[in-house]
């Protein structure tokens, strides 16, 4: 009987500017048989994050960067299929950094078992009760302090984050506005998940819409764009906002560092504050999070989606789709 | 009796980039006589602060700019000459936004008695028992928030509220370094103040200054200057560091509006905090500072330069000094 193959997407080289399909080489190789306390994990999804691209990088960041030759980091959901650790049973699944291959060995370190509730699709654990879940709550409410009354404006509103974090907004009693690429998109935030306006980006200014939409200002703004974006919302914030910056998805791709916002100098006049979020920080509060998103979830109040894209194969074509503005809601590889 | 005469300086113009002689204009008018209620305060020393420049632009700020024509906006120190409001004897010593001219008429709005205290000179309610200690005191401890073994980096150090920020760090147990122009001020900062190390950014790279006097990082940056200053400290922050915005003093004379850090995004990977600080928002609290700064300057802890300008009609070139940094300590004007 010959050996499984593993397929493995590894880093074959830094990209430049947006990921081409290049930067990453495919190889196969055979399964070697486990050692004492370790697991093989067949992976069944992986997340695929605008943060990905920070870690192919060579930046100095909040995690060491993919090494070249190196498995592609990712985070995925897969199933034990063979174990040597008594703690973990064959058939259960779980969640970890197994990476963009189709078989991870692991010893367990920093994996989660997920609970077995068949109601719940397991693409939920990279979303709602999972990391996205996690950001966009500990981030809009710890970092955000959003009071019910105020205008709160997210940025990639279609997006994973962007989407719960508008609806989180509306559960507190905000005035909730989304800027998203598309009328498709914002006709999803404003008819289907409840924003009270949501911009277009692509058919005018941002600037004169967040105007029109903020009569009162802007106090909290959920930030996953960065560049110009930002900018005009820094442009009409009140005094005390808070910008949660969760992500610079505008600049991840550049070649130059970009400059900051032109409107740096509100923060200042605003006596606005800026913080940075990432959601690694608030793993041990996960439980606090889950709870209320689960109970909002089952009352109605929160809806999500999922983009589900099709093989292993098709992963490093799929991140771009998250750059160009051409998901909706979670963006998956089912393998 | 001729009628005493009033000397004013006039807003102008708005001033593009560098303030010019020629963007305020000194008129020259007789007193009147006081209506009840009102009192005639004859001003003894201007205050000169970077934020003066960020008034007569007449972009949206903490402030209405000054409309042109009208008296420039100054804090001063004056006596009461006349009163019609029996709550202030002529002859008292007050604070308030009287305004660079000789002579303010006022309805008492705003206005503080200064304490009957012969051994601290006047000059001192501006700066260690005035805004720029309040600036200092609680742009520090309460947006900055050292601890003790924390690295604090300071810009602008030289000046009136940087020189405060780093001697109230050195009394909280942070590693001070700051960052000043010139070996004398750089020298001033660590033989008199006793801070850790000074950092000439006319004599050397400051990136090269902060990696070699901050070998932990930086924990907390009382920012005064902005621009590539900034930008350079925000390359070496350490996870959770927060900066104080207090001033953007290179980009008040800026014709078009400067870029913001080019190492923005590493508020995000750092999960910094950046909050903007106007000490108008502290003027309720300020019995709190004036104890601890009271204390701390009988202590010998703390030491102080008055940079006095002589003469009314030097007011506005004077202004420069601080644009230019060619002033050390608290810049005033004597009339």
């Amino acid at each position: 009987m010959s050996a499984q193959m593993n397929r493995q997407w590894r880093l074959a080289a830094r990209p430049v500017g947006n990921i081409k399909e290049s930067d990453f080489e495919m190889t196969e190789q055979p399964l070697v048989s486990l050692d004492e306390g370790q697991l093989l994990v067949r992976n069944l999804y992986l997340s695929l994050d605008p943060t990905n691209r920070i870690w192919v990088s060579e930046a100095d960041s909040y995690l060491p960067p993919v090494g070249i030759g190196e498995v592609m980091r990712g985070i995925a959901i897969g199933v034990v299929e063979q174990s040597r650790d008594p703690q973990f049973k064959e058939g259960t699944n779980v969640q970890g950094m197994f990476g963009w291959q189709d078989y991870a060995v692991t010893d367990g370190a920093g994996l989660s078992v997920l609970p077995d509730t068949p109601a719940v699709p397991l693409t939920a654990y990279f979303g709602l009760f999972g990391h996205v879940g996690l950001t966009a709550y500990f981030g809009l409410l710890d970092i955000g302090k959003p009071q019910a009354g105020e205008t709160l404006v997210v940025s990639a509103a279609a997006g994973a984050t962007g989407s719960l974090v508008g609806q989180i907004g509306k559960i507190k009693g905000c005035r909730v506005v989304g800027i998203a690429g598309g009328a498709e998109k914002c006709r999803w935030l404003t008819e289907e998940l409840g924003f009270d306006a949501a911009i277009d980006y692509k058919s005018g200014s941002v600037l004169d819409g967040l105007k029109q939409h903020c009569p009162a200002g802007v106090d909290v703004n959920f930030e996953n764009v960065g560049g110009e974006i930002l900018d005009a919302v820094l442009g009409v914030i009140n005094n005390r906002a808070r910008i949660v910056l969760c992500g610079l998805i505008s600049q991840y791709n550049a070649v130059k560092p970009p400059p900051g916002p032109y409107h740096f100098g509100n923060i200042l006049v605003r006596r606005a504050r800026v913080e940075g979020f990432i959601v690694l920080d608030y793993l041990p509060r996960a439980a606090e999070a889950f709870a209320d998103l689960g109970r909002w979830l089952t009352e109605g109040k929160i809806k999500y989606r999922v983009d589900e894209v099709a093989g292993l194969e098709n992963a490093p074509q799929a991140l771009n789709k998250l750059f160009e503005g051409k998901n909706v809601g979670k963006l998956v590889v089912k393998l």
